[in-house]
């Protein structure tokens, strides 16, 4: 667990800013700038925090590849992961007047991470008013995918909540394999239990209920589902 | 209940659109353009309805004063407001690709909004970038306190939750009288059970245990806190 600098040339930097949401727009030249402007790529292994409640806020971060759970709060069963930052997202905070992060962003599968001083990043969106669309755009979905997934899970039992989460992380992350769906990233049940509201033993409890209904199964760490329409079926519980 | 169109004139329109947080830097010829092209304002009573689930996109919202909650979810126990726009706000969703909001938006005070056409809002960003950054801002702001309120209301009891958005309320609408704070407003039981994520019933109860500890008061329907500094204790639970 840990991260390392990564050394790319400035054409490298450029192509993966180009499959950043908020960057999509920018024009070849504008682009080789920004690379010019990140500060240094950093590639972080999962279970590693990329910045903590006490860090300042005048840097916003870059996912060029991987992904990031962004969560608040401290002590057992009150830990809220809301936020999952996919690869090509900005993330951290942007508003200028903020002066602490307040939350930890860990990556949960190995991530490459660059940094943009919050000024770069207001100095582009003024020359490329995209920019500031497309980010405005992204926060926006963020935001009703939050929603979303509160909504469905409110007033439901951990392991209808559960159901709900990993069919979501199947559609986020999930590759097929010959068993059925798979998850490959390897999630604690402390961090289930951050993104459904839920202590560990619950979020433990809830797993094996689950798995005895054969909805789910738990090889080596990663989560399997055979039948997603069933599991669905569960989460609509 | 219901809602009415206002009559007003460009520059009273224009005047209103500068105290939009996104419109702070917009030029007065911008101002008054952009007043040109917002749809009629309507007045809305509270507890009355602007969009709902299957409302479309084409148009974005322009909360000019009032407030409004975005609720997501139907049934029992299972609507959940994690969305408060306040006066000021742009609201609705800004994701050119949705067909849906997907969500009911309800002004929760008498409230004035008008709409605007989400290709308008578009073109002021091209024009304008600083109306992007600061939507953009504006945005991350609302994730931010969505995901400080969850994370604090995670593993706590009901009256704990309920003191936690009371506090909230009072920091955001609260009064000060005669016998401390007052939140205006009249929420219902399930109003707040769809914020704090329970249902109408514990509400009732959590309620009743916060007045019978002499941390809430309710005349006619509002909220009265004698003792900010107690109910806080009360949140921290």
């Amino acid at each position: 667990m840990g991260s390392r600098r990564v050394e790319m040339d400035v054409r490298g930097q450029a192509r993966l800013l180009s499959y950043v949401d908020a960057f999509q727009e920018l024009p070849e030249e504008e682009l080789l700038a920004l690379a010019r402007r990140t500060l240094d790529d950093y590639e972080y292994d999962a279970r590693t925090g990329i910045f903590g409640p006490e860090d300042g806020c005048e840097n916003v971060y870059v996912l060029k590849r991987g992904r990031v759970h962004v969560t608040r709060g401290d002590g057992p069963g009150s830990r809220a992961t809301l936020d999952v930052i996919r690869s090509g997202s900005v993330f951290g905070t942007l508003d200028p007047d903020a002066t602490q992060q307040g939350a930890r962003a860990e990556a949960v599968v190995p991530s490459l991470v660059c940094t943009l001083p919050q000024q770069d990043l207001e100095s582009v969106v003024r020359r490329s008013p995209g920019v500031g669309l497309a980010l405005a755009r992204s926060l926006d979905r963020r935001l009703r995918t939050i929603g979303e997934l509160e909504a469905r899970m409110r007033g439901k039992e951990a392991p209808a909540r559960l159901a709900i989460i990993i069919t979501r992380l199947v559609e986020d992350e999930g590759v097929v394999g010959r068993d059925g769906y798979k998850v490959p990233a390897r999630y604690t049940h402390e961090e289930l239990g951050a993104m459904i509201g839920s202590n560990r033993d619950t979020v433990t409890r809830a797993l094996s209920r689950l798995r005895a209904a054969g909805l789910v199964e738990t090889p080596d760490g990663t989560i399997v589902v055979p039948d997603l329409d069933a599991l669905e079926r569960t989460a609509e519980g």
